[in-house]
């Protein structure tokens, strides 16, 4: 394994904007302002996607989810593979002086090994992991915090998903997270059952740990994690938008399902294209869950997908869990042609589904998302009107 | 009745920021941008309110409801007297030659009788309505459309609120409203019982009614209506972050439940006060509405609203809706404390009520937030990080 360069001698990328020492450029130094991140999506963040982002001056995340014994090893090894052999991999300072890799790991803690998953960590030395889905994130996540911490001498950031002011606190309190990844309802996959987007959620955050890392007085916070938004943000004005709210950067999914990196079925992602007006073609519900056979999700999750027969035989017929889920292994076999509002194959999806509108190669979707929020910025600066 | 004026040349007020000429701006001349509105809260927005924030260079809507023929006209006599006697009133342009009321009128299509209610229209000229809550808005709404216009030669603008894009542009292409206002599933009070939150929906449906106005082609479309986002904004941070995703100004509810000028009880603007991460502690629900015996709303809408005995007794303790009518009324009697977590009468809340920590006049809480929303688009645009 050729090890990558953490150190910002060696990147050659300047964040955007008149300054160039944000918290997280500070953690992650081949980063641009504002950060965007790939989420950890479940069985299609897998190494191409993740390290392509990377590569894009944002943060992959690979997904590990809850089964870290059957191909995470193999993940990592593809990730330094691919770091290795990429060509732009100099650009995040690969130079073989040190032993972090430019990308993340995504657990889902509900399920996944802690002492297999230490062991990856350790061994493989990412530049993060992100944690979500514990039972109770502010306990079960603090010997995971703590090891972590450990084996990689607090060099690997630790990014904890949170969906309301309380976890956040309760969380930030605890564990003390590197980064608090603040999740809203809109977003596709998992998260809370009931939760506000990040348009209420975000701020609301930012005071209460403010507060919270203030003492309640009015001492300078310096040590408050910066926050991510996620849910609903598909492009730059999404990320504006987030920076507006006080997040330093921004957590995307649902857009990084039409990339050519994404693992993931063509129907799946041809119906992610096809999808719009995605706060009534999408539902929260853990019906996606139930005919998938997947049933250890902490009761206080569900997960956001384009309503199809899965949920309309469940919610609407009545039909038996047990035979939702044959029809659901029976539509297997049909393939790509399984997904669609007629279909029973999951899409997982935010209600921005509506604004991803083209397969790009992850690098475009970074820079133009990135970009455009920057433009965004300085135009309602110059003139805020229309 | 002494009349207001509507013409630019009394108005004293500029518009902040290099370009004054925002349409907002040019319907409304005495408004500054960014637009800040007071939605017309059923039995809160009355005159007090909806003057107050238009004297502070926003626009206050009077709620009609559904119900105009008890306290409609009352009200918009009490604009007048209010509008004539307020020392801030020459700064709106009061001069005596036109005969444009510089506040709106808000109005629950599906109860609101047309007739009438066009009747008020034409004898007080509001400078907009507000549409909302009709079965089939695209259809409905072109009557109230088109005599609205007819009696006050096209000055009083129309408004209409919409939850989805398919209802904007369906909206925009039949009814031609002057003003969007795009409602998230953030917003307190009724709404889409199922929606996106303005993070995603404001883009979408900009995006929509675009490609709609400019034909599918390259053309410009100059007519395309601005849009308001509502649902989740209580401070600058969210309004920045509205024009960010594409608004021109936003409708605040929520947040105009704790200023002084708010017709409504004290217990339930403590609870406002009290109330804090609201995904957890507000749900969507038509439970609000039963309890009262408020039963014609159509089957789409539902109403946000802090949890309370009534919801939990609904859902969770499957009480019948008769006994926990019963229960609503006798819970009247409580008054004040009839309010909160444990009471029984309605908090109609957005989820961003732990935003809301200070009870302010209404003229503040217009100009802070307006004043905050530009301080952070400059910020931002200098430095966008944190």
């Amino acid at each position: 394994m050729k090890p990558t360069s953490m150190s910002s001698e060696n990147t050659t990328i300047t964040p955007t904007g008149s300054s160039s020492s944000t918290i997280l450029q500070t953690m992650h130094p081949w980063t641009q302002h504002p950060l965007i991140v790939s989420a950890p999506m479940l069985n299609i963040a897998k190494p191409a996607l993740a390290v392509s982002v990377s590569l894009a001056g944002g943060l992959g995340f690979l997904a590990a989810g809850y089964d870290v014994s059957s191909s995470l090893e193999d993940d990592m090894q593809e990730v330094v593979r691919l770091l290795n052999t990429s060509t732009s991999s100099t650009t995040i300072g690969v130079d073989g002086s040190s032993t972090m890799l430019p990308i993340g790991i995504g657990f889902l803690n509900w399920g996944a090994d802690l002492s297999l998953s230490i062991f990856i960590i350790e061994k493989y030395q990412p530049c993060a992991v992100w944690f979500f889905g514990a039972e109770t994130p502010h306990e079960d996540l603090v010997s995971w915090t703590v090891k972590t911490r450990e084996v990689t001498r607090g060099r690997t950031k630790v990014y904890v998903q949170v969906g309301c002011v309380e976890e956040a606190v309760r969380v930030s309190e605890n564990v003390k997270p590197d980064v608090l990844v603040v999740q809203g309802a809109d977003a596709g996959g998992h998260g809370l059952k009931r939760s506000a987007s990040v348009m209420s959620l975000v701020p609301e955050v930012v005071d209460a740990i403010h507060r919270m890392y203030s003492g309640g007085g009015d001492a300078p916070s310096t040590s408050v994690p910066p926050v991510l938004a996620a849910g609903g943000i598909c492009d730059g004005r999404g990320v504006a938008a987030a920076m507006a709210l006080g997040a330093s950067g921004v957590a995307m999914g649902t857009r990084f399902l039409a990339c050519h990196e994404a693992n993931i079925a063509r129907g799946y992602q041809a119906e992610i294209l096809r999808a719009t007006d995605g706060g009534i073609s999408t539902v929260r519900s853990t019906v996606y869950d139930r005919v998938r056979g997947i049933v250890s999700w902490p009761e206080r999750y569900d997960g956001r997908g384009v309503i199809n027969r899965s949920y309309i035989d469940a919610e609407e017929n009545a039909l038996s869990p047990e035979e939702n889920r044959r029809l659901y292994e029976e539509e297997l076999k049909k393939g790509d042609q399984g997904w669609g509002p007629q279909g029973r194959l999951t899409t997982y999806a935010g209600t921005g589904v509506g604004l991803v509108r083209e397969t790009l190669p992850a690098k475009l979707i970074v820079e133009n998302v990135r970009r455009e929020a920057l433009e965004i910025l300085q135009r309602l600066a110059r003139r805020p009107g229309i």
